[in-house]
């Protein structure tokens, strides 16, 4: 299947993120994955919050990081997250962690629609999540089955060439 | 109620914990505070994690916390924690975070019997906090009642002056 | 001194900042203050950031919390922060968090002036952290000598009642 | 050039690592690593705290993880770190965190000799670290220049097949 379309989130980066090194702590990029996956679902009209109140999880099995640039204290940077492929039982998340520069335009695309736009800005941090579908008892469940409506969204936002 | 003995615990500082002011967050210090509450009552005869299985919760509801000194990556900081008070509805913990010289001596006190020592090393950062009994639906409840066995351990280990 | 205007900034809270409990883990409410302090200097027309750069350091000598309310994953809160005393020596904030919910009059309120606005919605938790200011070397420095325009800014968002 | 031996180093789950799934954050494996670096340069006899004064950093430029089974509140896992391969610029690093059971043999083994071992009890997470050795201007440097002690250091635990 298709890559669905980007989505891009901005994060300002939090004193506590960073490290003595001065810069952010690299476990916390995995965590920045994680929001702009959650910011991707809502942006694709559901939400992570409601999957798992329906008992859906989806926990992330491998991840692969490429570590670049260290963002710091301050900056204004920007998540870029799309599906790279998925099934019924699996699927993989393709992360950006950008830095942008602050300034008029930046103001303007913050409040622009963020969907399907190509990645902008000083690439910095950049991997793949593999996630599983599994219900509250960690078994592995097909969400074509538990959640249909999923699919439709995720093929609605699959990227026409 | 009189306090109970002190307890301690070791605990190396992470690289992750530090941030770019070269020591510590200051919020870690909570984490650590919490950290001694665990292993206290490990040490007092229970642990937190069956009272958790058993239903009951002990969120903070107050903490006042005095940062004095900065712990550094990699320091060896004890972390000393008492019950200054507690009833069957609520408990009041009091901690210090000290920081330890290694050397021969260490070594024999990390191995050596952990109660009811009074604290020693560079005090750091002290305070205490404030708990509930609460179970699953956040509802206060009755400790006498629920884990009378708790009680009985706090009373063990009050101290007698 | 009289305390200086509210000011507002809103977060989304993060999976990583829950707990087994379900909730947000109460260390990270000192994280939040922290971001809303940084806010709180950018709005009034600083950057903590600069500060720093400058050789100015920010710690917290003592922190008092009391929580009332658990924030969850994906809730909007919105934190709000103020000066309630200053000298050329050192500051105490407050800062409160709320939660707010979504709907049209959020987005609108989230994107109108934040500043001088009395705090709205749900208090979960609230408390005040005090400050001194110290150079790279960690020793008192006087505000007054060493940025002036700081002390400037402060009297300038004081609240006139 | 060949793998180094295995150390191990063991650690308590924290409740701040945990979230409201009622596993550990997924980021906070890539922490424990990095805690098994610093325990493995420690057991080689060096301290990534001294090399850091010397104004040496080795920050991660690429990870890979792969996540089998939560780690869960109070469980006591094993972190084992090895060196994968290692030259005058570079350095990989394989860890694995294991679940072990507390009993007799387990207290026994913490404070045996920790080096050398092969890794034993139950596998939940594994992966691999690359790092590159920078100076405090982030500009790459030869460690043979800048520090050939570690060279050394690491020959000197290289396993014998």
């Amino acid at each position: 299947m298709a890559a669905t379309r980007w989505y891009k989130y901005p994060l300002r980066v939090r004193y506590q993120e960073t490290d003595q090194m001065g810069v952010v702590y690299h476990a916390n990029y995995l965590n920045w994955f994680e929001i702009g996956r959650t910011e991707f679902i809502r942006e694709a009209g559901m939400t992570y919050r409601l999957l798992e109140e329906k008992g859906l999880l989806l926990p992330v099995i491998e991840a692969e990081v490429k570590f670049r640039m260290p963002a710091r204290y301050d900056d204004t940077v920007m998540i870029y997250t799309r599906v790279v492929q998925f099934s019924s039982i699996k699927i993989q998340f393709e992360s950006q962690i950008r830095r942008w520069e602050e300034n008029p335009e930046y103001e303007q695309m913050l409040n622009s629609d963020c969907a399907g736009v190509e990645p902008e800005g000083e690439l910095l941090v950049h991997g793949t999540t593999n996630h599983i579908w599994l219900n509250r008892s960690w078994k592995p469940v097909r969400i074509d089955k538990e959640a249909p409506e999923l699919i439709i969204l995720l093929k609605s936002v699959q990227k026409v060439n």
